[in-house]
Protein backbone atom coordinates (compact mmCIF):
# COMPACT_ATOMS: atom_id res chain seq x y z
CA UNK A 1 0.00 0.00 0.00
CA UNK A 2 3.15 2.36 0.80
CA UNK A 3 4.21 2.26 -2.57
CA UNK A 4 1.26 3.28 -4.76
CA UNK A 5 -1.15 5.11 -2.50
CA UNK A 6 1.61 7.22 -1.39
CA UNK A 7 2.92 7.91 -4.77
CA UNK A 8 3.29 11.83 -5.19
CA UNK A 9 4.93 13.11 -8.09
CA UNK A 10 8.31 14.60 -6.96
CA UNK A 11 8.40 17.47 -9.53
CA UNK A 12 5.25 18.95 -8.59
CA UNK A 13 6.70 18.96 -4.98
CA UNK A 14 9.04 21.18 -5.98
CA UNK A 15 7.98 24.93 -4.60
CA UNK A 16 10.43 27.77 -4.84
CA UNK A 17 11.26 29.31 -2.10
CA UNK A 18 12.22 33.19 -1.80
CA UNK A 19 14.45 33.27 1.55
CA UNK A 20 15.34 36.16 4.12
CA UNK A 21 18.80 36.34 2.39
CA UNK A 22 17.69 35.73 -1.46
CA UNK A 23 15.04 38.85 -0.62
CA UNK A 24 18.09 40.90 0.86
CA UNK A 25 20.05 40.14 -2.82
CA UNK A 26 16.98 41.05 -4.62
CA UNK A 27 16.53 44.59 -3.04
CA UNK A 28 20.50 44.89 -2.95
CA UNK A 29 20.39 44.07 -6.34
CA UNK A 30 16.87 46.50 -7.69
CA UNK A 31 17.60 49.48 -4.80
CA UNK A 32 15.59 50.00 -1.64
CA UNK A 33 13.66 52.37 -3.72
CA UNK A 34 13.04 50.79 -6.58
CA UNK A 35 11.19 47.89 -4.61
CA UNK A 36 9.12 50.45 -2.95
CA UNK A 37 8.18 52.13 -5.98
CA UNK A 38 7.45 48.70 -7.87
CA UNK A 39 5.42 47.36 -4.71
CA UNK A 40 3.45 50.46 -4.68
CA UNK A 41 2.84 50.20 -8.08
CA UNK A 42 1.22 46.64 -7.32
CA UNK A 43 -0.67 47.81 -4.67
CA UNK A 44 -2.20 50.48 -7.00
CA UNK A 45 -3.17 47.97 -9.46
CA UNK A 46 -4.76 45.69 -7.15
CA UNK A 47 -7.17 47.95 -5.36
CA UNK A 48 -8.04 48.93 -8.71
CA UNK A 49 -9.26 45.46 -8.97
CA UNK A 50 -10.45 45.67 -5.44
CA UNK A 51 -13.83 43.85 -6.44
CA UNK A 52 -12.51 40.89 -8.55
CA UNK A 53 -10.66 39.66 -4.87
CA UNK A 54 -12.02 36.86 -2.40
CA UNK A 55 -11.83 39.20 0.32
CA UNK A 56 -11.69 37.38 4.20
CA UNK A 57 -11.07 39.23 7.28
CA UNK A 58 -7.80 38.51 8.80
CA UNK A 59 -8.10 35.03 11.31
CA UNK A 60 -6.36 35.81 13.81
CA UNK A 61 -5.28 34.25 17.21
CA UNK A 62 -4.61 36.60 20.36
CA UNK A 63 -2.27 35.88 23.63
CA UNK A 64 -0.84 38.30 25.79
CA UNK A 65 2.29 38.11 24.41
CA UNK A 66 1.01 39.11 20.75
CA UNK A 67 -1.11 38.18 17.63
CA UNK A 68 -0.89 35.50 14.83
CA UNK A 69 -2.26 36.00 12.08
CA UNK A 70 -3.72 34.36 8.95
CA UNK A 71 -4.49 36.12 6.04
CA UNK A 72 -5.75 34.42 2.90
CA UNK A 73 -7.55 35.95 -0.39
CA UNK A 74 -7.41 35.19 -4.11
CA UNK A 75 -8.60 36.85 -7.60
CA UNK A 76 -10.20 33.39 -9.12
CA UNK A 77 -6.43 32.79 -11.04
CA UNK A 78 -4.27 32.44 -7.96
CA UNK A 79 -4.67 32.22 -4.08
CA UNK A 80 -1.88 33.82 -1.06
CA UNK A 81 -2.25 33.49 2.15
CA UNK A 82 0.41 35.27 4.54
CA UNK A 83 1.39 34.27 8.37
CA UNK A 84 2.53 36.90 10.51
CA UNK A 85 2.82 37.56 14.00
CA UNK A 86 2.78 40.70 16.31
CA UNK A 87 4.56 40.39 19.32
CA UNK A 88 5.74 43.91 20.57
CA UNK A 89 7.81 42.55 23.68
CA UNK A 90 10.07 40.18 21.15
CA UNK A 91 12.47 43.15 20.93
CA UNK A 92 13.87 43.26 24.30
CA UNK A 93 14.50 39.57 23.30
CA UNK A 94 16.37 40.14 20.52
CA UNK A 95 13.52 38.77 18.40
CA UNK A 96 11.63 40.47 15.46
CA UNK A 97 8.12 42.00 16.57
CA UNK A 98 6.88 41.03 13.01
CA UNK A 99 8.12 37.81 11.31
CA UNK A 100 5.84 36.63 7.94
CA UNK A 101 5.89 34.82 5.36
CA UNK A 102 3.12 33.57 2.30
CA UNK A 103 2.25 31.16 0.03
CA UNK A 104 1.02 31.68 -3.65
CA UNK A 105 -1.31 28.88 -5.07
CA UNK A 106 -3.08 28.22 -8.34
CA UNK A 107 -6.93 28.10 -7.68
CA UNK A 108 -7.59 25.26 -10.54
CA UNK A 109 -5.48 22.65 -9.03
CA UNK A 110 -4.59 23.71 -5.64
CA UNK A 111 -1.07 23.11 -5.49
CA UNK A 112 1.39 26.24 -4.17
CA UNK A 113 3.29 27.46 -6.66
CA UNK A 114 5.59 29.95 -4.77
CA UNK A 115 6.36 30.22 -0.89
CA UNK A 116 8.15 33.32 0.47
CA UNK A 117 9.73 35.24 3.83
CA UNK A 118 7.49 37.76 4.28
CA UNK A 119 9.24 39.75 7.02
CA UNK A 120 10.77 42.22 4.73
CA UNK A 121 8.07 42.38 2.26
CA UNK A 122 5.72 43.21 4.70
CA UNK A 123 7.98 46.23 5.90
CA UNK A 124 7.75 47.02 2.56
CA UNK A 125 4.47 46.53 1.24
CA UNK A 126 2.56 48.09 4.61
CA UNK A 127 5.23 51.80 3.81
CA UNK A 128 3.83 51.14 -0.19
CA UNK A 129 0.33 50.92 0.80
CA UNK A 130 0.57 53.96 3.18
CA UNK A 131 2.14 56.01 0.20
CA UNK A 132 -0.83 55.01 -2.36
CA UNK A 133 -3.09 55.59 -0.13
CA UNK A 134 -1.76 59.64 0.58
CA UNK A 135 -1.11 59.96 -2.72
CA UNK A 136 -4.96 59.87 -3.44
CA UNK A 137 -5.94 61.43 -0.31
CA UNK A 138 -3.13 63.49 1.44
CA UNK A 139 -3.00 67.03 0.11
CA UNK A 140 -1.29 67.83 -3.27
CA UNK A 141 2.21 69.20 -2.88
CA UNK A 142 2.75 67.41 0.73
CA UNK A 143 6.37 68.14 1.69
CA UNK A 144 6.09 67.60 5.46
CA UNK A 145 5.55 64.61 7.15
CA UNK A 146 5.28 63.59 11.12
CA UNK A 147 6.33 60.38 12.37
CA UNK A 148 5.49 59.08 15.44
CA UNK A 149 6.55 55.80 16.44
CA UNK A 150 10.13 55.46 15.24
CA UNK A 151 10.81 51.78 14.95
CA UNK A 152 12.27 49.72 11.73
CA UNK A 153 8.57 50.24 9.61
CA UNK A 154 8.64 54.05 9.94
CA UNK A 155 12.04 54.72 8.05
CA UNK A 156 10.36 52.42 5.08
CA UNK A 157 7.24 54.98 6.04
CA UNK A 158 10.17 57.34 5.47
CA UNK A 159 11.63 56.46 1.97
CA UNK A 160 8.17 55.19 0.55
CA UNK A 161 6.76 58.86 0.78
CA UNK A 162 10.04 60.19 -0.06
CA UNK A 163 10.94 58.65 -3.41
CA UNK A 164 7.07 58.28 -4.63
CA UNK A 165 5.77 61.65 -3.40
CA UNK A 166 8.60 63.84 -2.61
CA UNK A 167 8.12 63.83 1.14
CA UNK A 168 11.19 65.32 2.22
CA UNK A 169 10.41 67.23 5.64
CA UNK A 170 10.57 64.63 8.80
CA UNK A 171 9.30 65.24 12.04
CA UNK A 172 10.19 62.10 14.43
CA UNK A 173 8.97 61.46 17.66
CA UNK A 174 9.22 58.34 19.95
CA UNK A 175 8.58 57.67 23.45
CA UNK A 176 12.38 56.32 23.45
CA UNK A 177 14.50 58.69 22.28
CA UNK A 178 16.95 55.63 21.06
CA UNK A 179 14.55 54.96 18.67
CA UNK A 180 14.53 58.48 17.47
CA UNK A 181 17.92 58.52 17.39
CA UNK A 182 18.76 54.96 15.52
CA UNK A 183 15.75 56.25 12.89
CA UNK A 184 17.76 59.55 12.44
CA UNK A 185 20.56 57.76 11.49
CA UNK A 186 19.44 55.14 9.19
CA UNK A 187 17.93 57.86 7.31
CA UNK A 188 21.11 59.84 7.27
CA UNK A 189 22.10 60.09 3.28
CA UNK A 190 18.88 60.23 2.19
CA UNK A 191 18.14 63.82 1.64
CA UNK A 192 15.80 64.02 4.48
CA UNK A 193 15.83 67.50 6.73
CA UNK A 194 15.00 65.65 10.11
CA UNK A 195 14.00 67.72 12.94
CA UNK A 196 13.77 65.90 16.25
CA UNK A 197 11.12 66.28 18.49
CA UNK A 198 9.51 65.77 21.96
CA UNK A 199 6.51 64.79 21.64
CA UNK A 200 4.01 63.99 19.57
CA UNK A 201 1.89 67.12 19.53
CA UNK A 202 5.43 68.91 18.40
CA UNK A 203 5.92 66.17 15.62
CA UNK A 204 2.17 67.14 14.43
CA UNK A 205 2.71 70.67 14.07
CA UNK A 206 3.14 71.85 10.92
CA UNK A 207 2.98 68.55 9.02
CA UNK A 208 0.88 67.78 6.02
CA UNK A 209 0.88 63.95 6.57
CA UNK A 210 0.95 62.29 10.09
CA UNK A 211 2.08 58.39 10.32
CA UNK A 212 1.03 57.20 13.70
CA UNK A 213 3.70 53.93 13.62
CA UNK A 214 3.26 52.72 16.99
CA UNK A 215 2.88 48.68 17.95
CA UNK A 216 1.99 48.28 21.80
CA UNK A 217 -1.71 46.53 22.72
CA UNK A 218 -2.03 49.56 25.32
CA UNK A 219 -4.84 51.50 24.53
CA UNK A 220 -2.88 54.50 23.54
CA UNK A 221 -3.87 57.64 22.51
CA UNK A 222 -0.81 58.62 20.58
CA UNK A 223 -2.91 61.68 18.45
CA UNK A 224 -5.28 63.75 19.92
CA UNK A 225 -8.13 66.00 18.42
CA UNK A 226 -6.61 69.00 19.02
CA UNK A 227 -3.07 68.01 17.22
CA UNK A 228 -4.92 67.83 13.72
CA UNK A 229 -5.64 71.03 11.64
CA UNK A 230 -7.84 70.54 8.76
CA UNK A 231 -7.12 69.47 5.42
CA UNK A 232 -3.84 66.97 7.32
CA UNK A 233 -3.76 63.38 6.11
CA UNK A 234 -3.31 60.71 9.03
CA UNK A 235 -1.91 57.62 7.65
CA UNK A 236 -3.01 55.42 11.27
CA UNK A 237 -0.36 51.83 10.48
CA UNK A 238 -0.43 50.43 13.67
CA UNK A 239 -3.70 50.60 15.48
CA UNK A 240 -4.51 46.87 13.49
CA UNK A 241 -6.29 45.01 15.80
CA UNK A 242 -8.13 45.32 19.29
CA UNK A 243 -6.32 47.26 21.71
CA UNK A 244 -3.70 48.85 19.67
CA UNK A 245 -5.26 52.58 19.13
CA UNK A 246 -3.37 55.51 17.95
CA UNK A 247 -6.58 57.89 17.44
CA UNK A 248 -8.51 59.71 19.79
CA UNK A 249 -12.02 59.18 19.75
CA UNK A 250 -13.23 62.21 18.28
CA UNK A 251 -10.51 62.67 15.89
CA UNK A 252 -11.88 59.49 14.15
CA UNK A 253 -15.19 60.72 14.61
CA UNK A 254 -14.66 63.84 12.43
CA UNK A 255 -12.22 62.71 9.77
CA UNK A 256 -13.45 60.78 6.68
CA UNK A 257 -12.23 57.44 7.39
CA UNK A 258 -11.13 55.03 3.99
CA UNK A 259 -9.94 51.05 5.65
CA UNK A 260 -8.64 48.37 2.87
CA UNK A 261 -11.41 46.27 4.50
CA UNK A 262 -13.98 47.16 6.49
CA UNK A 263 -15.11 43.59 8.33
CA UNK A 264 -11.78 43.96 9.43
CA UNK A 265 -11.81 46.85 11.25
CA UNK A 266 -13.28 48.82 14.27
CA UNK A 267 -13.73 52.10 12.86
CA UNK A 268 -16.35 53.44 16.18
CA UNK B 1 19.36 51.98 6.19
CA UNK B 2 19.46 47.65 4.71
CA UNK B 3 22.09 46.89 6.76
CA UNK B 4 20.14 47.86 10.12
CA UNK B 5 16.48 47.80 9.53
CA UNK B 6 16.61 44.87 8.17
CA UNK B 7 18.97 43.12 10.12
CA UNK B 8 17.40 39.68 11.36
CA UNK B 9 19.30 36.82 13.09
CA UNK B 10 19.74 33.97 10.64
CA UNK B 11 20.02 31.20 13.31
CA UNK B 12 15.86 32.22 13.94
CA UNK B 13 15.12 32.10 10.33
CA UNK B 14 16.12 27.98 9.97
CA UNK B 15 12.90 26.34 10.85
CA UNK B 16 12.71 22.38 10.47
CA UNK B 17 11.41 21.31 7.37
CA UNK B 18 9.59 17.72 6.93
CA UNK B 19 9.15 17.32 3.24
CA UNK B 20 7.36 14.50 1.86
CA UNK B 21 10.35 12.26 1.29
CA UNK B 22 11.36 12.46 5.40
CA UNK B 23 7.31 11.81 5.64
CA UNK B 24 8.23 8.77 4.04
CA UNK B 25 11.54 7.46 5.27
CA UNK B 26 9.72 8.08 8.90
CA UNK B 27 6.74 5.41 7.62
CA UNK B 28 8.93 3.06 6.16
CA UNK B 29 11.42 3.23 9.24
CA UNK B 30 8.01 3.15 12.02
CA UNK B 31 5.80 0.87 10.13
CA UNK B 32 1.94 2.43 8.53
CA UNK B 33 0.45 0.72 11.70
CA UNK B 34 2.77 2.04 14.29
CA UNK B 35 1.70 5.69 12.80
CA UNK B 36 -1.41 5.45 12.54
CA UNK B 37 -1.82 3.95 16.34
CA UNK B 38 0.60 6.77 17.74
CA UNK B 39 -1.62 9.34 15.67
CA UNK B 40 -4.35 8.04 16.81
CA UNK B 41 -3.34 8.23 20.25
CA UNK B 42 -1.86 11.58 19.81
CA UNK B 43 -5.98 12.85 18.39
CA UNK B 44 -7.75 10.77 21.91
CA UNK B 45 -5.03 13.07 23.71
CA UNK B 46 -6.28 16.18 22.36
CA UNK B 47 -9.97 15.43 22.14
CA UNK B 48 -9.26 14.86 26.09
CA UNK B 49 -8.38 18.67 26.61
CA UNK B 50 -10.65 19.67 23.55
CA UNK B 51 -11.49 22.87 25.70
CA UNK B 52 -7.79 24.27 25.86
CA UNK B 53 -7.80 24.92 22.33
CA UNK B 54 -8.89 28.23 20.47
CA UNK B 55 -10.82 27.12 17.62
CA UNK B 56 -11.68 28.74 14.25
CA UNK B 57 -13.86 27.02 11.81
CA UNK B 58 -11.68 26.91 8.57
CA UNK B 59 -11.22 29.32 6.49
CA UNK B 60 -12.17 27.96 2.93
CA UNK B 61 -11.86 29.52 -0.39
CA UNK B 62 -14.31 27.82 -2.97
CA UNK B 63 -13.68 27.93 -6.35
CA UNK B 64 -15.71 25.97 -9.58
CA UNK B 65 -12.94 23.34 -9.25
CA UNK B 66 -12.09 22.72 -5.52
CA UNK B 67 -11.28 24.36 -2.61
CA UNK B 68 -8.81 25.76 -0.49
CA UNK B 69 -8.82 25.82 3.09
CA UNK B 70 -6.74 26.97 6.04
CA UNK B 71 -6.68 25.98 9.30
CA UNK B 72 -5.70 27.50 12.30
CA UNK B 73 -5.64 26.21 15.77
CA UNK B 74 -3.63 26.81 19.17
CA UNK B 75 -3.59 25.25 22.94
CA UNK B 76 -1.84 28.36 24.17
CA UNK B 77 1.94 27.39 24.14
CA UNK B 78 1.54 26.09 20.41
CA UNK B 79 0.07 27.76 17.03
CA UNK B 80 -0.55 25.42 14.12
CA UNK B 81 -2.53 25.61 10.80
CA UNK B 82 -2.43 23.24 7.76
CA UNK B 83 -2.94 24.23 4.18
CA UNK B 84 -5.08 21.96 2.31
CA UNK B 85 -7.08 21.87 -0.78
CA UNK B 86 -9.82 19.79 -2.22
CA UNK B 87 -9.81 19.22 -6.43
CA UNK B 88 -11.65 15.89 -7.03
CA UNK B 89 -10.86 16.90 -10.77
CA UNK B 90 -7.03 16.84 -10.34
CA UNK B 91 -6.98 12.73 -10.51
CA UNK B 92 -7.45 12.89 -14.17
CA UNK B 93 -4.70 15.65 -14.57
CA UNK B 94 -1.99 13.21 -12.58
CA UNK B 95 -2.44 15.48 -9.69
CA UNK B 96 -3.66 14.89 -6.33
CA UNK B 97 -7.00 15.25 -4.96
CA UNK B 98 -5.38 16.44 -1.91
CA UNK B 99 -2.50 18.49 -0.93
CA UNK B 100 -1.27 19.58 2.21
CA UNK B 101 1.39 21.17 4.48
CA UNK B 102 1.68 22.86 7.73
CA UNK B 103 3.38 25.16 10.45
CA UNK B 104 3.96 25.50 13.87
CA UNK B 105 4.45 28.14 15.90
CA UNK B 106 5.43 29.35 19.41
CA UNK B 107 2.53 30.98 20.51
CA UNK B 108 4.95 33.29 22.91
CA UNK B 109 7.11 34.84 19.95
CA UNK B 110 5.50 34.14 16.94
CA UNK B 111 7.89 32.33 15.45
CA UNK B 112 7.32 29.73 13.57
CA UNK B 113 9.22 26.25 14.89
CA UNK B 114 8.40 23.61 12.04
CA UNK B 115 7.28 23.31 8.76
CA UNK B 116 6.14 20.17 7.18
CA UNK B 117 4.17 18.41 4.70
CA UNK B 118 0.26 17.11 5.75
CA UNK B 119 -0.28 15.45 2.62
CA UNK B 120 0.98 12.11 4.02
CA UNK B 121 -0.18 13.26 7.59
CA UNK B 122 -3.69 14.84 6.27
CA UNK B 123 -4.60 10.88 5.14
CA UNK B 124 -3.32 9.51 8.14
CA UNK B 125 -4.79 12.04 10.40
CA UNK B 126 -8.01 11.35 8.79
CA UNK B 127 -8.20 7.72 9.46
CA UNK B 128 -6.79 7.98 12.79
CA UNK B 129 -9.25 10.44 13.72
CA UNK B 130 -12.01 8.03 12.04
CA UNK B 131 -10.94 5.15 14.59
CA UNK B 132 -10.71 7.15 17.56
CA UNK B 133 -14.57 8.19 16.93
CA UNK B 134 -15.60 4.43 16.21
CA UNK B 135 -13.59 3.20 19.28
CA UNK B 136 -16.13 5.04 21.22
CA UNK B 137 -19.02 5.31 18.95
CA UNK B 138 -19.15 1.79 17.05
CA UNK B 139 -21.09 -1.08 18.61
CA UNK B 140 -18.28 -3.32 20.68
CA UNK B 141 -16.66 -6.26 18.90
CA UNK B 142 -17.29 -4.43 15.11
CA UNK B 143 -15.50 -7.09 12.66
CA UNK B 144 -17.10 -5.73 9.67
CA UNK B 145 -16.71 -2.31 7.61
CA UNK B 146 -18.35 -1.69 4.07
CA UNK B 147 -15.52 1.03 2.55
CA UNK B 148 -17.77 3.35 0.27
CA UNK B 149 -15.02 5.28 -2.23
CA UNK B 150 -12.35 3.35 -2.96
CA UNK B 151 -9.71 5.79 -3.03
CA UNK B 152 -6.56 6.24 -1.68
CA UNK B 153 -7.89 7.29 1.53
CA UNK B 154 -10.45 4.15 2.05
CA UNK B 155 -6.80 1.95 2.23
CA UNK B 156 -5.89 4.35 5.26
CA UNK B 157 -9.16 3.64 6.79
CA UNK B 158 -8.84 0.27 6.39
CA UNK B 159 -5.65 0.08 8.06
CA UNK B 160 -6.10 2.28 10.63
CA UNK B 161 -9.59 0.39 11.59
CA UNK B 162 -7.74 -3.39 11.31
CA UNK B 163 -4.86 -2.18 13.19
CA UNK B 164 -6.36 -0.29 16.28
CA UNK B 165 -9.93 -1.96 16.64
CA UNK B 166 -9.58 -5.36 14.95
CA UNK B 167 -11.81 -4.99 11.61
CA UNK B 168 -11.20 -7.13 9.45
CA UNK B 169 -13.82 -8.10 7.26
CA UNK B 170 -14.56 -5.33 4.45
CA UNK B 171 -16.73 -4.73 1.84
CA UNK B 172 -15.89 -2.34 -1.05
CA UNK B 173 -17.86 -0.65 -3.58
CA UNK B 174 -16.93 2.38 -5.56
CA UNK B 175 -18.73 3.87 -8.90
CA UNK B 176 -15.52 3.17 -10.56
CA UNK B 177 -14.87 -0.16 -10.47
CA UNK B 178 -11.12 -0.23 -11.41
CA UNK B 179 -10.70 1.85 -8.27
CA UNK B 180 -12.04 -0.98 -6.20
CA UNK B 181 -9.82 -3.25 -7.73
CA UNK B 182 -7.29 -1.17 -7.07
CA UNK B 183 -8.27 -0.89 -3.40
CA UNK B 184 -8.05 -4.48 -2.71
CA UNK B 185 -4.97 -5.76 -4.55
CA UNK B 186 -3.22 -2.78 -2.42
CA UNK B 187 -4.55 -4.12 0.63
CA UNK B 188 -3.37 -7.80 0.20
CA UNK B 189 -1.84 -9.50 2.71
CA UNK B 190 -2.51 -6.96 5.44
CA UNK B 191 -5.35 -9.92 6.37
CA UNK B 192 -8.41 -8.84 5.51
CA UNK B 193 -11.04 -11.07 4.15
CA UNK B 194 -12.38 -8.54 1.18
CA UNK B 195 -15.86 -8.67 -0.54
CA UNK B 196 -16.26 -6.73 -3.67
CA UNK B 197 -20.09 -5.07 -3.86
CA UNK B 198 -21.68 -3.86 -6.70
CA UNK B 199 -23.51 -1.59 -4.62
CA UNK B 200 -23.82 0.82 -1.93
CA UNK B 201 -26.67 -0.92 -0.48
CA UNK B 202 -24.98 -4.21 -1.18
CA UNK B 203 -21.62 -2.91 0.51
CA UNK B 204 -23.74 -2.01 3.35
CA UNK B 205 -25.48 -5.33 4.25
CA UNK B 206 -24.30 -7.24 7.07
CA UNK B 207 -21.42 -4.07 8.12
CA UNK B 208 -21.37 -2.80 11.81
CA UNK B 209 -19.37 0.17 10.74
CA UNK B 210 -20.31 2.06 6.89
CA UNK B 211 -17.35 4.50 6.34
CA UNK B 212 -18.50 6.49 3.43
CA UNK B 213 -15.43 8.47 1.93
CA UNK B 214 -16.20 9.86 -1.33
CA UNK B 215 -15.05 13.51 -2.44
CA UNK B 216 -17.02 15.14 -5.94
CA UNK B 217 -19.33 18.00 -4.82
CA UNK B 218 -22.26 16.93 -6.50
CA UNK B 219 -25.25 16.93 -4.13
CA UNK B 220 -24.61 12.91 -4.29
CA UNK B 221 -26.76 10.85 -1.61
CA UNK B 222 -24.12 8.03 -1.25
CA UNK B 223 -26.00 6.40 1.49
CA UNK B 224 -30.19 6.46 2.22
CA UNK B 225 -32.03 5.79 4.89
CA UNK B 226 -33.14 1.90 4.31
CA UNK B 227 -29.22 0.76 3.56
CA UNK B 228 -28.74 1.48 7.30
CA UNK B 229 -30.52 -0.71 10.17
CA UNK B 230 -30.15 0.21 13.81
CA UNK B 231 -26.69 0.43 15.77
CA UNK B 232 -24.93 0.59 13.01
CA UNK B 233 -21.84 3.37 13.04
CA UNK B 234 -21.35 5.56 10.39
CA UNK B 235 -18.54 6.92 9.64
CA UNK B 236 -19.28 10.06 7.03
CA UNK B 237 -15.27 10.76 5.81
CA UNK B 238 -15.98 12.92 2.26
CA UNK B 239 -18.82 15.31 3.09
CA UNK B 240 -16.71 17.97 4.40
CA UNK B 241 -17.97 21.23 2.78
CA UNK B 242 -21.08 22.48 1.20
CA UNK B 243 -22.06 20.23 -1.80
CA UNK B 244 -20.10 17.26 -0.44
CA UNK B 245 -23.10 15.20 0.77
CA UNK B 246 -23.08 11.67 1.40
CA UNK B 247 -26.19 10.78 3.53
CA UNK B 248 -29.99 10.86 2.69
CA UNK B 249 -31.47 13.40 5.04
CA UNK B 250 -33.77 11.00 7.02
CA UNK B 251 -30.85 8.96 7.77
CA UNK B 252 -28.88 12.22 9.50
CA UNK B 253 -32.34 13.13 11.19
CA UNK B 254 -32.72 9.80 13.17
CA UNK B 255 -29.09 9.17 14.01
CA UNK B 256 -27.04 10.23 17.19
CA UNK B 257 -24.71 12.64 15.39
CA UNK B 258 -21.01 13.48 16.59
CA UNK B 259 -18.98 16.16 14.68
CA UNK B 260 -15.56 17.39 15.66
CA UNK B 261 -16.56 21.34 15.53
CA UNK B 262 -20.37 22.16 15.14
CA UNK B 263 -19.37 25.91 13.83
CA UNK B 264 -18.10 24.17 10.66
CA UNK B 265 -20.02 21.53 10.29
CA UNK B 266 -23.80 21.73 8.44
CA UNK B 267 -26.20 19.36 10.66
CA UNK B 268 -29.52 20.24 8.57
Amino acid sequence: MTNTSLQINKDLNIVPFVSVDHMMKIIGKLGMENMLEGIASYVEEDFKRWQLFDKTARVAAHSNEGVIELMPTSDGDHYAFKYVNGHPKNMKEGLQTVTAFGVLSKVYTGYPILFSEMTILTALRTAATSVVAAKYLARKNARCMALIGNGAQSEFQALGFKTILGIDKLRLYDIDPAATEKCKANLQGYGFEIVVCKSAKEAAMGADIITTVTADKLNATILTDDMVGPGVHINAVGGDCPGKTELEKSLVLRSSLFVEYPPQTNTY
